[in-house]
């Protein structure tokens, strides 16, 4: 004996959401339990409505409840900020200073888990680059985020559009002394004049 | 903007989940998002399944599929280990040492919260004392769980019927240094010899 049979299995369903072990998703389902029925029906009601309603940008590939994203229908496409998910998307609209439009990878290029070129969106990147004057490659600062960079750079560039690569170095507020070096290495080398 | 619509109401129900803030139910909606149809489905069943299936047990207040739980249906009742709550029975019979049965109280006396004698199942506990020769008190050794022990020490004594309370003291691998002034306090004055 441990748990009964239902309360093993929602421990067990809870257990797959990330980081989340047999301790926590334990926590997770006693409280479920114990939630007035109307709040449970509103988890259910919400896991739900996200899987029914929310699909992907036709255009930019971020998540949206109708055909196009309210950031596409509404901004002009002059300037693409490249990113592999849309929650980089909630990440750099948090700082509010940029006013172009988004294209998601859906995915970095990774020879390691056998991930090419073509299983990107990046067919679709090179479709909507009519009249675009700038891309910015906001992949991540690691390996695949790198190549994948490099990868879109190399193509974009000779059609003549500005291609540039979000900036690199020390992080705010952080400590030279306990810097990794390769960081250190890149806020060297990326040095600029004042 | 930040998350849309379906999204935000996913995040804001799965951060009533206990000690579960925004930035961690965004992840579990992400996850909840990215889910294949299948496995979305299986966690909505299986929180269906708790709300539904799991009832108490009529005997001890257990959480149980049927009228009376595994415990009360199959040991004999003439050990009762009062604890306040079910996930306190999981934890007991982790230990495998005790052999009868439990009595749930479903809290525990707490002035503070409006919570007196008869809000918890301690009528319950008095009506099924009939053959019983030990009761154990396990509530939590905090003020709440020590004065219900009291309380219900109080009542039960006079009925002839032994009544003993869980030890307490240095938890196993602990360090004399840091222990608390009141555990060091109830270490020593429930000294045993040796």
């Amino acid at each position: 004996m441990k748990y009964i049979e239902p309360l093993a299995k929602l421990i067990a369903q809870l257990s797959k959401l990330p980081s989340v072990g047999e301790k926590t998703a334990a926590r997770y389902a006693y409280a479920i339990l114990n939630s007035p029925e109307e709040e449970v029906n509103e988890l259910i009601d919400a896991i739900r409505e996200v899987k029914q309603n929310v699909h992907f940008c036709k255009i930019c590939g971020n998540y949206t409840e109708n055909e196009v994203c309210d950031i596409c229908a509404t901004r002009k496409p002059t300037t693409i900020c490249v990113v592999k998910e849309p929650k980089d998307i909630i990440a750099l609209e948090k700082v509010k200073d940029f006013k172009g439009v988004y294209h998601v990878l859906g995915g970095v290029i990774s020879p390691m888990e056998h991930i090419g070129p073509n299983d990107i969106r990046i067919k679709e990147l090179l479709a909507r680059l009519d009249g675009v004057e700038e891309v910015i490659l906001a992949t991540n600062p690691d390996v695949e985020g790198e190549a994948t960079a490099m990868y879109i750079a190399r193509l974009i560039k000779p059609m003549g559009i500005k291609v540039t690569r979000i900036a690199r170095g020390l992080p705010e507020g952080s400590v030279i002394e306990y810097a990794d070096e390769s960081t250190l290495s890149r806020a060297l080398s990326s040095r600029i004049e004042l």
